[in-house]
């Protein structure tokens, strides 16, 4: 039986293309005492794994040539040698690109199949959905009534971000690139407003959008979108900064202008990570799996078939 | 009696020059009941009065053409219609560039002339010390043993960051532009090391004196050494946000190209401005006049000899 897996070949320059990437097939891997079996249901694509391919100082381990490539996935446990982990059951953790992963059960977590659908545990119930709950909740700490905006609205953690703004009773404005993506934020995810970024009057949308200033911005993009923000906000504004996904493919760094917005503002600005945060992923998992559930939280999937179609994916 | 008044004349574009300012003499207020008059001793000629003369939304009320003005001194009570504030008694106040002002007392506070030299209320002891001790201590949070990074490191504000994180056991790094600046931070105040940002290494020297990285950097300066400082940031800095100064008499904005480095180390930045922390004043002020006065806290002053030499000054 083999494991297919996908390695890093070489370090993109730029945006990746399917060079960089090589496909094995290995042995599955046996696992030792203590360790269960994984076969990969799904895969999650998710923006920061270009950081982890760059040689370069960042937040976590680069990933070396010839590695596989890190990746959140969900599977089911098909042979077991540690207790409490049980050959049927289902599990969620950072498996990497491959088929079949062994695990300790370190970093993993046993999911529930019947609740909501599995692929959901990689998304609105799962990283994705955490680290828009914690940094909105958390850093952003919108109050009723303010303006939250939120770029890559229709992304994986802006959607969340945005509807959970609608749910604690703010006004929430999505940023994304083009009218399909918009209609999407305005009428299936229910915002208020949203920008198209790609429309060529940013900061006249931007302002039309939000009357009232901005008090939360939810930043994914970094770039142009930032700075147009920046001149939105209003004193005493939080930014949670959680991904800035305009430069991950960028040879040269965009110089963001209105810095001194922050100090004019008074702006509290914090970058985090959600796996610094543990300790808030429980309450952050119950309350998002409860939305899901009642469908008061919706989102959409993008699948693409089969892991070997991976490095062709953008 | 004639009190000499330094207006506004014309909105400086770039540098102020004396262009924009008029001197004129008018009558001195006389106090109505409830007010009392003082005669200002001294005046602090302060960074953010640059930002109150632009016609631009900031923190703060701008100056209106033909207003005198903003500023804080410290003077005496010459006349006084208001109970507990008795002629011959100290105040520092937002007085403004008047050698007269009548006042109600909201906003002053009486001073003690003889625990510290009077002029040292506009300094250490006054809104410049409070403003370093409530950023670097509330916002920069230094723990000993920790790298601070102090801008403009010889200035009002900056002079004491850097005294308090010796006082707290941290490596205290100034920068500052100049050997004679740097050797006053290095030889006077006693930081660990002084880097002169126009001796044209700024990046290998940053690196040389902070061989560890940088904890918390107290901004008050911006441009391309906050650029070079994010580059040597680790992982939970901090930044207070006090000052862009570079920026103030800027006709364009600087671009910040390492802003990456916020999301990268988890960095927490948050803009403040002192008169909006008025309940930490009363620990700073008790706090900062016991370092004076036991000679643990220096600072050096920069005298003009009388009010109509302020607008020449730079």
């Amino acid at each position: 039986m083999a494991n297919t897996q996908i390695l890093l070949a070489s370090r993109p320059v730029g945006w990746p293309t399917e060079a960089n990437f090589s496909i094995v097939e290995t042995p599955v891997p046996e696992p030792k005492d203590g360790e269960f079996l994984v076969r990969v249901r799904w895969l999650s694509l998710d923006p920061y794994m270009r950081g982890r391919m760059n040689d370069a100082k960042s937040y976590a381990a680069k990933v070396e040539i010839g590695d596989v490539i890190v990746g959140g996935g969900v599977g089911e446990i098909v042979a077991s040698k540690r207790a409490g982990f049980d050959v049927g059951e289902f599990v969620v953790g950072s498996f990497g690109w491959q088929e079949y992963a062994a695990s300790s059960g370190a970093g993993t977590m046993k999911v529930d199949a019947k609740r909501v659908p599995l692929s959901a545990y990689l998304g609105p119930v799962g990283m994705p959905g955490v680290t828009a709950y914690i940094g909105l909740i958390d850093i952003g700490a919108p109050k009723a009534g303010e303006t939250v905006v939120v770029s890559a609205a229709s992304g994986a953690v802006g959607s969340v971000v945005g509807q959970i703004a609608k749910l604690r009773g703010c006004r929430a404005v999505g940023i994304a690139g083009g009218k399909a993506k918009c209609d999407y934020v305005t009428r299936e995810l229910g915002l208020d407003a949203c920008v198209d970024y790609k429309a060529g009057h940013l900061d006249e949308d931007l302002q039309a959008a939000c009357p009232g200033g901005i008090d939360v911005y939810f930043e994914n993009v970094g770039g142009e979108i930032l700075d147009a923000v920046l001149k939105r906000l209003n004193p005493f504004a939080r930014i949670p900064l959680c991904g800035l996904v305009s430069q991950y493919n960028a040879t040269s760094p965009y110089g963001v202008k209105n810095f001194g917005a922050l100090l004019i503002n008074r702006v509290k600005l914090e970058g985090f990570i959600v796996s610094e945060r543990m300790d808030r992923w429980p309450e952050a998992l119950a309350t998002l799996g409860g939305w899901v559930a009642a469908d008061e939280l919706k989102y959409r999937e993008t699948v693409s078939e089969g892991l070997r179609s991976a490095p062709a994916r953008r």
